[in-house]
C-alpha cells in the first residue's frame, strides 16, 4: 500500500457534503484498505465558513473554492454544491488542474455532461457520478458496465422520492394531490418550493442522464418529454384501481420498436399493480431495466439523504482514486451509437383516457369512430352513469397501443364533438 | 480505437456459452465501440467436436482447451465450462499465458477463489465473474465498487431459481414439495438431480463469495452453514401466512451486530410479505443489502438461464478488455478486513417453533419455563386443540431475537419433556 495520501477536494459541505466527509473520517482505514493508498481531506469549500461544521477541522475549510481545485496537489475533486454555476466552472478548473471530479450533480450533468466528459477525457481525467441519479442505488454503473455487452431496450424507473411519496399517499389514504404534498413538505421530504420535483424536472434531468448512458447517445435535457404530477387527482387513482394499476411518476427511455431510434419521457403513468415499481413505497426509488440478454433486472433502493447519496460519492472515489494509482481512466462517456432522438409524438404506448358525455344513445359510436378515424384501437370502454344524475355519463376508454400524435389527434377531434362536454383525464398506461 | 482485435478463448460451448459466442457475433460493433478495440473469437473449447453449433466456424472449435489457453495469444479466456476440473488447471493456465479470465463458476469460485484471485495478482491479471452470483443481476460489480466506500453489514438473497420455482409454487397452490419439484423439473427449471439446488449447495457456494465480498475477508465454502428445503411441507406454509410471512430459502451473510465478525449460511426461513423479497416469483432472483450509508438496496432479476448469464459474462469482457487496453486490472480480490467467520451456534435471529403436545393443564407452563431456563425469550404463543382430537394440540411458539445455539439448547430440553410428543418444526424468521 501506497503510503502518501490522495487528496480530495470537498466542495458543498450541506447535506450531502458533511456525510461525505464524515464517512471519509470514520472509514479511513477502510477506504485506505480498498483504494490501496489513504485519502486525505485536503481542503472544504463551503458559502458560510463560521456555520460549525462537526468533525471538520476548521483550518480546511474555506470560501475560495476556485482557489483549493487550482491548487495542483489535489488529486480528486468532489463537488456536492449542485446547481450550474459555480459548479460547472469549478469541475472544468479541476480537471485543467489534474485532477479527477465525483459529482452528484444530475441539473449539470443534464445540462452539460458531454462538454464535462470531453474536458475530463482532454486532461485523462475520471468524472463520475453515481450519485446524480437515483441517489444510493447503484445504476450508473451497472448501466455502463455490468450492461456493457448487453443491448438495453428500455429504462423504466421511479427516479423522484418526492412524488413518489406523494402519490404513495394519495394511493394509500385517498388524499388529494394538495394534502399529500402538505405531509410530504412537513415530513420533509418536499422543499418549500417543490416545482423541481411535482413538475417533473429533476426526473427529467435523470431521464436524460439515463438514456444517455443506456443508448449511448447524446440525449439532452430538452430532448426529454416532461409533465408533472400536480394534475393527478384521487379520480385518477379510482380508475387505475378499477384496471388493477395504481399512478407513478415515471421516467422512461426507451428504443424504438424498429431500434433506429430512441425516446426520453416523464410523467405521470398507470401501472399494473403486478408490476415490481407498483410495490415501490414513500420515498424510494427504483428503476426497471429491460434489454435483450439479461432480460427484466430491477434496481431498488433510497434515490435520497444525506448518507445514501453519500455512499454514491464514495464508491466513486474509490473507483476514481484506483484509477488515479494505475494511471487508468474509468469508462467514460459513450455516445457512439449517436441514434436519434425522437419526439414525444412518435412514442407509442397505451392510453386510459375519461370522457364526460351526454348519456344519450348513439355517444359511444361517435366516439368509437373518432378513435377509428385515428388510427387508434380500443381495448376496452366502461360507460358509466353520472352520480349527480345530470344527464351526463363518464365514458372510460382504454386504447391499444399508439402513437401520441395519433392519441393527440383523437383527443381534438374528441373535444369538438358536441355529445362530448369534456376529457376528465387523460393518462398512459405503461409496464405491461 | 484500435484496429488490431482483442483475441478471445471460449472454453466451453453450452447453454450460456453458446449465448456468449452468439452475442460476440450479433453485437460485434457495439462491443468494439465499447471496448475500444475490435473482439475475436479466437478458439471454442468444447467436449464434443462434432455436435454442430449454429453461428460458430467450425475451424475454430477444440477438445484440447489446454492448448487454446496455451496458444500465448489470448487476451481473455472465458470460463463456461463448470465444475472443479479442467475448469481450475485451465484458468490458472490462461494467467501463467498472460490472459485475464472471465468465468461464471460459483462452484470453483466459492472453492478456490483465494487461489485463483493470487495467481490472478502474481500475473497482473483480472479474475471477474460477476455470472457466477445471480445471473444475469449486477450484484458483484455493485458490492465491490458502487459500495466499495459503505460498510455492508447484511446481504439477504434468492440466489437460486430452482428453489425459488418450487417454494412459490408452494405457495401459490398449496403443493406440497415432491408435486412442485416435479413441476419444476417438467417445465426444466429443475435438473434430473436437483441435488445442488434443493440442498442449498449452489446457494451456499453464492454465499461464500457474496460474504467476501461484501466483508473484505475470506469465506470459504466450510463457513458457509447449510440446510435444504426439501424437508418444508405445506403446513409451513399454511404456519408462515398465519404469521403474514412466506418462505423462502434464503442466502445470508451477516456482520455480527458488534462488527467483531460475520456469518453465512443457507436455509429456508419466513420473512414476511412485506418485505421486497416475498414477492420475488418464479425462477427470478432478487438480493436485498443493507449497508451503513447507503440502507437498505435490492437488485432483482433473472438468475439463470443462457442468455441472461451471458449478459453478465459479457459485462465482464467488456471491462476486462478495457483493462487490457489500458494496462491496468480491476478491483481483484478484498480480503483485508480478516474477520472471523462465527459458526452457525452464534447467528442471532428469530424463530418459528411448531410443537405437539399433550392438551392438558400446565404444559404451557413448562414449555415456557424450558425457553427462560436457556434465555430464548417468547414472542407470541399459539395453542389449538387438534383436529383429530386425540387428546393432543399444537402449540406454535414464534421466539425474539435468541442465538442458534440457544434455541438448539431449547429444543433439545423440549424433546425431554414428557408432554412434548415431537418438534413438528423449527422455522427462523428472517427480514424484520
Ligand atoms: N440531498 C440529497 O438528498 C441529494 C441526493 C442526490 C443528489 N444530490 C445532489 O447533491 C448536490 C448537493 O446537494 P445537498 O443537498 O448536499 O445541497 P446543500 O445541503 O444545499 O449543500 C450545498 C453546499 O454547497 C455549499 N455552497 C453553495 N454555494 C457555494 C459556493 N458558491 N462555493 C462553495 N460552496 C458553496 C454550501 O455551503 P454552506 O454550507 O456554507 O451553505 C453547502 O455546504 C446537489 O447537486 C444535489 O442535486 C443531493
Ligand atoms: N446455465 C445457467 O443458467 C447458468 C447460470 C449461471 C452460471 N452458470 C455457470 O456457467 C457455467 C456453464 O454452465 P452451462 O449451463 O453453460 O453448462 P453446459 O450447458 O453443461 O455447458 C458446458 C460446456 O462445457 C463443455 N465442456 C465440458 N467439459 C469440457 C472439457 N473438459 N473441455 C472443454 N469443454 C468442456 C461442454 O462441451 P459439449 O458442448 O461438447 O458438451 C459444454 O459446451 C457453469 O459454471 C455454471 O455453473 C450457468
Amino acid at each position: 500500500m501506497r503510503t502518501r495520501p490522495l487528496k480530495v477536494a470537498l466542495l458543498g459541505c450541506g447535506v450531502v457534503g458533511s456525510e461525505v466527509a464524515r464517512i471519509m473520517t470514520t472509514h479511513a482505514d477502510d477506504l485506505a484498505a480498498r483504494i490501496g493508498a489513504p485519502v486525505e481531506l485536503a481542503g472544504v469549500a463551503v458559502r458560510r465558513p463560521s456555520k460549525v461544521r462537526a468533525g471538520i477541522d476548521p483550518a480546511l475549510v474555506t470560501t475560495d473554492a476556485t482557489a483549493l481545485v487550482k491548487r495542483g496537489d489535489i488529486d480528486v475533486v468532489v463537488e456536492v454544491i449542485g446547481g450550474i454555476e459555480p459548479a460547472r466552472t469549478l469541475i472544468t478548473t479541476a480537471f485543467e488542474h489534474g485532477a479527477s471530479v465525483v459529482s452528484a450533480n444530475k441539473a449539470l450533468l443534464a445540462q452539460d455532461g458531454a462538454a464535462l466528459h470531453a474536458a475530463a477525457q482532454d486532461h485523462d481525467a475520471d468524472l463520475y457520478y453515481e450519485a446524480a441519479v437515483a441517489g444510493a442505488i447503484p445504476l450508473i454503473r451497472p448501466l455502463r458496465e455490468s450492461l456493457a455487452g448487453d443491448k438495453v431496450n428500455r429504462v423504466l424507473g421511479i427516479v423522484n422520492g418526492t412524488t413518489n411519496f406523494i402519490l404513495d399517499k394519495m394511493d394509500s389514504t385517498g388524499a388529494g394531490y394538495q394534502e399529500a404534498l402538505d405531509e410530504a413538505t412537513a415530513l420533509g421530504y418536499a422543499e418549500a418550493d417543490p416545482t423541481a420535483d411535482v413538475e417533473g424536472f429533476d426526473a427529467a434531468a435523470k431521464a436524460a442522464i439515463l438514456a444517455g448512458i443506456a443508448f449511448h447517445t447524446r440525449v439532452r435535457l430538452d430532448d426529454v418529454y416532461r409533465e408533472g404530477m400536480t394534475e393527478v387527482t384521487a379520480a385518477d387513482f379510482a380508475s387505475a384501481r378499477a384496471m388493477g394499476c395504481t399512478i407513478k411518476l415515471l421516467a422512461i427511455c426507451e428504443r424504438a420498436a424498429d431500434g433506429g431510434s430512441v425516446t426520453a419521457r416523464v410523467h405521470p403513468a398507470m401501472i399494473p399493480l403486478s408490476h415490481p415499481l407498483a410495490s415501490v413505497r414513500g420515498a424510494y426509488n427504483a428503476v426497471f431495466v429491460e434489454s435483450d440478454a439479461a432480460g427484466q433486472l430491477m434496481f431498488y433502493g433510497p434515490g435520497a439523504g444525506g448518507a445514501p447519496t453519500a455512499s454514491a460519492v464514495l464508491g466513486d472515489l474509490v473507483a476514481v482514486c484506483r484509477n488515479k494509482l494505475s494511471g487508468a481512466t474509468g469508462p467514460g462517456d459513450s455516445a457512439y451509437a449517436r441514434l436519434p432522438v425522437s419526439s414525444m409524438g412518435e412514442v407509442v404506448t397505451r392510453y386510459h383516457i375519461s370522457l364526460d358525455v351526454a348519456d344519450k344513445p348513439g355517444v359511444l359510436a361517435q366516439v368509437a369512430t373518432v378513435f377509428a378515424e385515428h388510427g387508434v384501437s380500443i381495448d376496452t370502454v366502461r360507460q358509466q352513469g353520472r352520480q349527480d344524475g345530470g344527464g351526463d355519463a363518464s365514458l372510460v376508454v382504454v386504447t391499444h397501443r399508439a402513437s401520441d400524435a395519433s392519441l393527440t389527434g383523437t383527443v381534438e377531434a374528441l373535444r369538438n364533438l358536441d355529445t362530448v362536454r369534456g376529457v376528465a383525464s387523460i393518462m398512459r398506461v405503461e409496464g405491461e
